[in-house]
């Protein structure tokens, strides 16, 4: 590896690694979102597919069958599957939301409707269920669909949760595991199970996944606190201010003096938010600890998706994931 | 059959023949609607598959399955699956359409919000997903998949045309095969399929299905215009009310003097709706044997419906299936 090179980011070395499979990738989404009778649907999704999301989850796809030494052709199918979903996910969430911005763009709720959005969102996924089923593995199938399940149970969790103390940690990680760890983790799964890998490699790379979507959700969580000075895209605050019970929040409730149990009934149950409640907020979790106790969980993680690849062979993508597992956090550390 | 039998409607005959079936159905419904984590989505879909929903869609795959002989257990959760399938988008469509009611009750997006909804329609398609994985054959993966994929651009498509007089025959039978025909004649199809039918029968039941989808569908858009006197739990001039082009006004408008054509133009693509406008559209459409005329059109649907089980064995369901297209167009007959 040249100077240059390791000097880049691990997603960049991944996407210069798997250029080529990445191009065929990004031809197969512009075929497959296309529509014959409705030219509604790709200017929706090309709105949300072409603003240059960083391909994330079909690069983890590609990555593991490459790393476990797949030849074929379905790979290809499974990454475009998994950028479906994930795009389909976001078009409802946004939705759910009411966001009004994502990928540095307008969303495509307040561009077009919320109908479309959800419309559309439908249509992606049973595209993307044409897509797996072209693979003729049924346990590819039955991995996506177990996934698809967890990621519908995750956000329902999650709006039914928001805005309840109550919420635990054991809670916290399902609604995570739903909102980004269980794609990763059928990413990287289905990519090894294409490659027919052996199990204990199809084990770890979904042990792999799940750890970095799990790490990865837990800094993002924290960033919205504050966690480095260097936030990209994401404003402080916007979890406090929508009342979501994230693990920061959690934390601090778990150590909360009666006076300071009172301040989070108010501004998250209550809703009753003044200025300098988000000041006061981050002045009580650095009163505990809690931002240091939140990044050591989330490093934790990484070592995890790190350790589990210890099940693949040598090879430069292994390292490239390896990296990007440490990237992930290195955003609080 | 006892005169008593043959009194009853095709439908409530269906529910007698298939009883055990449906039973089993719907315990397998139920188990499957539960959810260890979110206890909103129980809720929210008990209150729609327990609303009494006439099972339709799911006891077109029993009776094909067991038309076709069919002994095994899988048409139990292809029958669940479409039921599945059917009642997300129910839910989705409520949240596009408005709706405040559906099966008699307030809608769940009044009763929760738009957010539960969406999600919980996103929870019942991916269980839907995973029960037709556990049959275990990719071809019904395949056949579903791509009616999923119809009904989704069928809903988009009559989204962007909805105001458009522009719509023709073509594009209208596009959206209501995304509507209703697609599931149909998925769910006859699968049926056929499960049990390992010839293709000639295979191919009689998804044409039957479709068919028997796009006959109703017609009968519903006429009734919405009064194509009975006895009209059930529908009000007429809904449809012209949300200035949907639906065949009643595609052939209205074809005939149209251009005094007509301006009244279309005003009442449907700019929305202006005054008092009495409602009679005059029935006016028009009398005056120009409109009514007569999809009446015919829908009849001939029934008959191709009808035709196609020929092909099917001497059996009293596939009877009960050919009245059942008879009396799908009774309605307005």
């Amino acid at each position: 590896m040249s100077l240059d090179e390791s000097a880049q980011k691990p997603h960049d070395r991944l996407s210069a690694h798997l250029a080529g499979d990445l191009e065929r990738v990004n031809a197969l989404i512009r075929a497959r979102m296309a529509s014959e009778h409705a030219p509604r649907i790709p200017e929706v999704t090309a709105h949300l597919v072409e603003a240059g999301g960083k391909r994330l989850r079909p690069m983890l796809t590609l990555a593991a069958a490459r790393l476990c030494g797949y030849a074929g052709d379905h790979h290809i199918h499974l990454a475009a599957t998994v950028e479906f979903i994930h795009t389909a996910t976001l078009l409802h969430d946004d939705v759910v939301d009411e966001s009004t911005r994502r990928r540095g763009r307008t969303t495509a709720n307040l561009l077009w409707d919320n109908k479309s959005s959800v419309l559309v969102g439908d249509y992606l996924f049973s595209r993307s269920f044409q897509l797996m089923v072209q693979t003729g593995s049924l346990r590819v199938l039955d991995i996506l669909a177990n996934a698809s399940a967890t990621i519908a149970e995750g956000e329902v969790l999650q709006l039914t949760t928001a805005q309840d103390l109550r919420t635990d940690e054991a809670v916290y990680l399902n609604v995570i595991r739903g909102k980004t760890a269980a794609l990763f983790s059928a990413a990287t799964e289905v990519g090894a199970v294409i490659a027919g890998a052996p199990e204990h490699q199809v084990s770890a790379l979904r042990t792999y996944g799940d750890a970095l979507g799990i790490a990865f959700q837990i800094v993002d969580d924290l960033l919205d606190y504050g966690g480095s000075s260097t936030t990209i895209g994401k404003n402080i605050g916007d979890d406090f201010r929508e009342r979501k019970v994230t693990l920061p929040v959690i934390r601090a409730v778990a150590r909360a003096t009666p006076q300071e149990r009172e301040f989070w009934c108010r501004v998250i149950e209550k809703g009753d938010q003044r200025d300098g409640d988000l000041d006061r907020a981050l002045a009580i979790m650095a009163a505990h600890d809690t931002m240091k106790a939140i990044r050591k969980e989330a490093l934790d993680w990484a070592a995890k998706a790190r350790d589990a690849l210890s099940a693949l062979p040598g090879h430069v993508l292994r390292d490239t994931l390896t990296d990007l597992a440490d990237f992930v956090v290195s955003r609080v550390s």
